[in-house]
Order: structure tokens, then C-alpha cells, then sequence
């Protein structure tokens, strides 16, 4: 499906192609990605059975050069961190608002994952009585990890560490069920904490 | 602040930058552009007083194509239309989401302007008991009026018009003060229907 612009060389070997693929699953925006479909995959499946209607907030896009005599075609953008985090929603009549980290680290999420900003806005939440929360992936253990927000907060404040350990995750935080459908079924440690 | 990429003239003629600035006010992505500033002013405001924590969710991008080789330059993607509303947050505990409009009539709201996608949203967030809502501005009157997603959905659900009449909003919604700060208080409105 990609259209190449006026004066861009259409490349056509197998090779580069995949090369250039594969430099974009090691790029930073495509780091996690499988995470994150399986995450819209649990949200589709949530508003389906009506149980939560829960949305990721698109990629913030800073568009630097529009084209509109070719249908408003943007010519020159660059991607941006989310100020806030990526998913929010509503559960049980409650704002639920929650960060979602892949990391390929067996033992340790790099503190930095998690933006300052995203941490105000997590607190934010947290001081108006919202669910906050962050969903962790060990993607080489196959395990995913529900974390509140505040005990997340709590722990930057504590600590002087760059980094959560996978072992205080594994006992703060809940194992959420990697399964069919639901995928990652995450509402299930919203229940069990906040209700 | 505009960079261009190499092989694109750059425009120094003060009379085509006018033009190309007209053209682009006049352009689909920028109808309302104002509207939406007043409301992002509103809600800095808001989370900054600490009343409430509401965001705009960044317009999605469709990115056709990015070049890694320049640090991740978009150099072909599309604007594409939301399948939620714009705005999300919470106030006072609860999930709040609104669509925010502006027309030049003074007349009417083209019904079509709330796309299918988003009339299912706003009767999703209804049904898991948030609050939902439109905020209409009808510019050239300088005039500001929130609606009830129940009260628009019925609407279009009874009637077979193409549009909603500035009367019956008038007399349905209610009219939102525009001041210096915040801007456009619109959660006086929700305070006065929902709490």
C-alpha cells in the first residue's frame, strides 16, 4: 500500500525491503508494537461486549509541511511523545487512564520509559479520583504486568533507581492472563483493586 | 519554523505565503482551528487550577511513508477523521467525552459534521454512564452552546433533517459564557445537567 512521491525511487528488491523492515521494528516507534495491538485488540473486544469503552490516544504528530493541492497530503511531519499517556477510557462508570511498556529486559523497565509528563498526568488522575495504572510486557518472558500508578510514583519518589526490578513488579503489581479473547485481559486486576 | 526538504524551493514571496495561508484557513484540517485553541485553553486551565483533567486527543495520522535514514521524517501520511470524539477526561470522579464543532452558519449544524463513528462513541460513553456531550460554536454569532449527546442522538434518531437548527439548539443546549479564563467554561453546563 505504500505510494512513493514524485522523484522517489520505488525499491524493488526483496532484500532492502526487508532490511528496511527490519530496521523499523528496532526504530523507537516501533518498539512494542505487538503489545500494543494486542492491547487494542483487548480494547476492541471490551467495547464489543460492552463491558468498557476504553481508546488509544493516537500518535501525536507534529506536521511541519501539508501539500493541498494534493488533497491535503502531509509532505514533512515528525512524530512526538505523548504529553499524556496512551490509553484512557471508561469502566464501571469510572475514568480509567493507564501506560503501556514493552520491554525486552528480563529483569528490569527502565524508569525513563515513562515521560515526566506522563507521570504528572498520572498523578493528575490519581488527585481527581481516576483508575491510573501502567501495563508492563516482559516480551521475552511472555508475561504482562498490571502496576498502579501510585505504587509506581511512590517508588521514583523512594528509590533513587533508573529502573523498576522485574522482581518488585512481580510483587507489587498483578500477572494479567495472556489468552485468547480477552487478549491481555487487564480489567480483570482493575476489579480486584478498585471495586 | 517550517524546514523544507531538500529539492523544494523555498517560498520567499510575502503575496504567496497569503495566499497559501488562506488557502490552508480555508482548508478542511483548519475549519475551526480557533474553536479548538479556545477549548485547549480552556482545558490548560482547567487541569492547571486542578478542576479537572481533559485532553484533546491528537488528530490521527495515516503515515504512508518515513525516513529512518533522516530521524524518522514522515515524508507521505494523511490527516484521517477520528472514530471517537475529540475530547476526553474526567471531572468531579466521572468520565466526561465531547465532539466539538464550529460552523459559520447561523442557521444550522450540518449533521454530517458528527460522523457515524462518532455518534456510536458518544452513545457507548451514555451507555457505561458517562458523561457525553457536543460543544457547538456558532462563529460569526460569537456564540458557544453545549449539547446533550442524549438529547442530539434522539434527534437524529426522530427527525430525518440534514441539520441541527440553531433554534432548537438554543433551546436545548445551553449556552456557554466565553471570558478571558478559562475561555469557554463549559463545565458550568455539566456541573448544572449531571451533578
Amino acid at each position: 500500500m505504500i505510494q512513493y512521491p514524485n522523484g522517489v525511487k520505488k525499491i524493488n528488491q526483496p532484500k532492502l525491503k526487508q532490511q528496511l523492515k527490519k530496521l523499523a521494528i528496532n526504530s523507537y516507534k516501533n518498539r512494542g508494537m505487538d503489545f500494543e495491538k494486542e492491547i487494542n485488540l483487548t480494547n476492541q473486544f471490551y467495547v464489543e461486549t460492552k463491558r468498557a469503552v476504553i481508546t488509544k490516544r493516537p500518535t501525536p504528530i507534529n506536521v511541519v509541511k501539508v501539500d493541498y493541492q494534493r488533497g491535503a497530503k502531509i509532505t514533512h511531519a515528525y512524530f512526538e511523545k505523548q504529553s499524556t499517556t496512551d490509553y484512557n477510557g471508561i469502566y464501571r462508570g469510572k475514568y480509567l487512564d493507564f501506560e503501556a511498556k514493552s520491554t525486552q529486559s528480563n529483569t528490569a523497565l527502565a524508569i525513563a520509559n515513562i515521560t515526566i509528563h506522563q507521570r504528572l498526568h498520572l498523578q493528575r488522575v490519581i488527585d481527581q479520583g481516576g483508575i491510573a495504572f501502567l501495563l508492563i510486557s516482559f516480551s521475552k518472558r511472555d508475561e504482562v504486568y498490571a502496576l498502579k500508578a501510585i505504587d509506581f510514583l511512590k517508588f521514583i519518589e523512594q528509590e533513587s533507581r533508573q529502573s523498576l526490578p522485574y522482581a518488585w513488579i512481580k510483587s507489587k503489581g498483578m500477572r494479567i492472563a495472556i489468552e485468547f479473547q480477552p487478549r491481555i485481559d487487564y480489567l480483570a486486576a482493575i476489579d480486584e483493586w478498585f471495586f
